[in-house]
């Protein structure tokens, strides 16, 4: 199962909105095929392990997703090949919590004699499929909120600087999670401050961009309005028709959404983002954003990131308290954050 | 060496402004005697394990900091003891940063025909003795800043709560560490509105309490005021002559400091304070005074207890949104600080 889970791993940002899956067919105690789930629209696991199988007669399959026994979708269902092709036993880490799926393929398989185990590295599993259980089950994107920010809490001093908070490195990670998620959401204000381009910087393919923009403040000139991603602008349904019309002319989706006193309906948005399939969402702030979606009690995940600098009142980042040998400690869930200065 | 520096960790807030010293005597690689530095005023480590060595002629001596050669305080020098008694060879961590020291008691060694090695586990004796170094040298003390705080950096409710940010676990810590520190300092506005007693509550010996009180607002009731510890006032030279008196009537000590603008010069204050043998310090806040003394570049190591709470726009710490499933990497230098909502 541990192999399954490694060879799903490598679907990774490609086979979005589907789950990652990896199966491992086995017998005699020795690997007779391997496969796993691609891209979106291609051969599921089991049967590209099937197809990389001489004579699966009397073997044992590794899944860490309970087989498919449905019609409505791209592949056929993985179930009445099992089947047919004789596997005797089938080890799922964890049931299909697509409601179509769920239970079914497992009973369809025992209803067939071929055995089932449920339930090994469950929690891996569940760990890796985060987005998709969530999408599959709420149709609404699994939302992470990617902050940076000084020990002190600050995103940026109060002149507004937050060049550069977090490290090289951490930027490459940032990068990197753009690259395996569906889509990536700022407010309009982090575009006229910052205009970042919010793309992947040539990790991986380019998430959706998604501007929260109640009154269409996105200059045409703006990064985000470039070439190398889609664009959507989430406006309220009162912002100036003229300038959504050039906008949609630019390719540049325009969602109407209801606003509250110049904030746009978050959970509504949600909902028309995931049925652009968008089932993963990274929401990069500015801090006004972030507190909406923390209010919304929008957010699945964090990713914070937590410089060793210390801002307190300074005008610049690059007059913050440098924190040094920094060493962790978990007390309880509480971390114990200690540091030298000067 | 690592003995020794064992040895030494047993002075732990006893031996203070004294360093933390441990030492070991070894014959044919058998340990013959230990020893250590055990309260203030007492046997330094040196003389504690010739004392309880039998015959230390011809053994080597391991000591976490350079021997003592001065006179110009409670005890005898160990140099001529250790030359007296016949030992061969004395193996050093660190060379002494007192200036009545450094490198003289190496050198009288070596005079006397005595081999010395230095610099073995250095890193780890200068961390042990890390307030010490400090204290010898610059005569104020080291300066540990507290704070606990929630991930986004909150140390209490926009509406003034703080109950509690941090878990019992950590509170526990910083009762420890306090019954290791020389004293322990807040605002009085923290005196006002937590009316905390600033004890070891029961863990250890109390440190001496300092109130930074420019305007002595600090009420006559308050629980600093209590008899559990010796407390110290930190006041403006134009404070109430009267509150005074009357305060060091009750046993407080009065620290008359020039201010700017109702800020008490941290800096004198902190040389008044080593003047009273105070080698360490924590200082716990509130928000101005931490600022403050960041502000000052007076703090030399934070303890930053980062809660898994997200506080936003709250009223209450109650309310706050609870962070699960934490998870942390080190990226370079910052943290990346995983978790779940809900």
């Amino acid at each position: 199962m541990q192999l399954a889970l490694k060879l799903a791993k490598k679907g990774v940002g490609k086979v979005s909105p589907n789950p990652q899956v990896g199966c491992v067919i086995v017998r005699n105690n020795k690997i007779i095929a391997t496969g796993y789930h691609k891209h979106f629209g291609g051969s599921h696991a089991e049967i590209d392990a099937l197809n990389n199988c001489k004579n699966p007669e009397g073997a044992t399959m590794y899944v860490n997703l309970e087989p498919c026994c449905h019609y409505n979708k791209k592949t056929p269902p993985c179930v009445p090949e099992i089947i047919k092709l004789g596997i005797k036993k089938v080890v799922v880490a964890m049931k299909d919590p697509n409601p179509l799926v769920s239970g079914k393929g497992i009973k369809q398989l025992r209803v067939n004699n071929v055995k089932v185990e449920i339930g090994i590295l469950e929690e891996e599993a569940e760990k890796l499929n985060e987005t998709y259980i969530k999408y599959i089950t709420k149709k609404i994107p699994f939302v992470i909120l990617k902050l940076a920010f000084s020990i002190d809490g600050k995103t940026k001093t109060f002149t507004g600087d937050s060049k550069w908070i977090s490290s090289e490195s951490s930027r490459k990670i940032v990068h990197k999670l753009r690259s395996i998620t569906d889509a990536i959401l700022v407010g309009s204000n982090t575009v006229l401050v910052d205009n970042p381009s919010l793309t992947s910087h040539g990790i991986g393919k380019n998430p959706r961009r998604v501007v929260l923009d109640a009154n269409l403040e996105t200059p045409f000139n703006s990064n985000v309005l470039n070439n190398e991603a889609k664009t959507i602008i989430a406006t309220s349904k009162q912002s100036d028709r003229k300038k959504k019309e050039k906008l949609s002319n630019l390719g540049v989706k325009i969602l109407e959404l209801p606003d509250n006193n110049g904030f746009i309906d978050l959970k509504k948005l949600l909902v028309e983002l995931g049925k652009l399939e968008i089932s993963s969402l990274i929401v990069e702030g500015g801090e006004t954003v972030a507190r909406a979606f923390l209010k919304a009690r929008l957010v699945d995940k964090i990713n914070f990131f937590i410089c060793p600098k210390i801002i307190n009142n300074e005008k610049y980042v690059k007059d913050a308290i440098i924190v040094k040998n920094v060493s962790v400690k978990k007390i309880e869930n509480d971390l114990l954050y200690e540091g030298y200065l000067k």
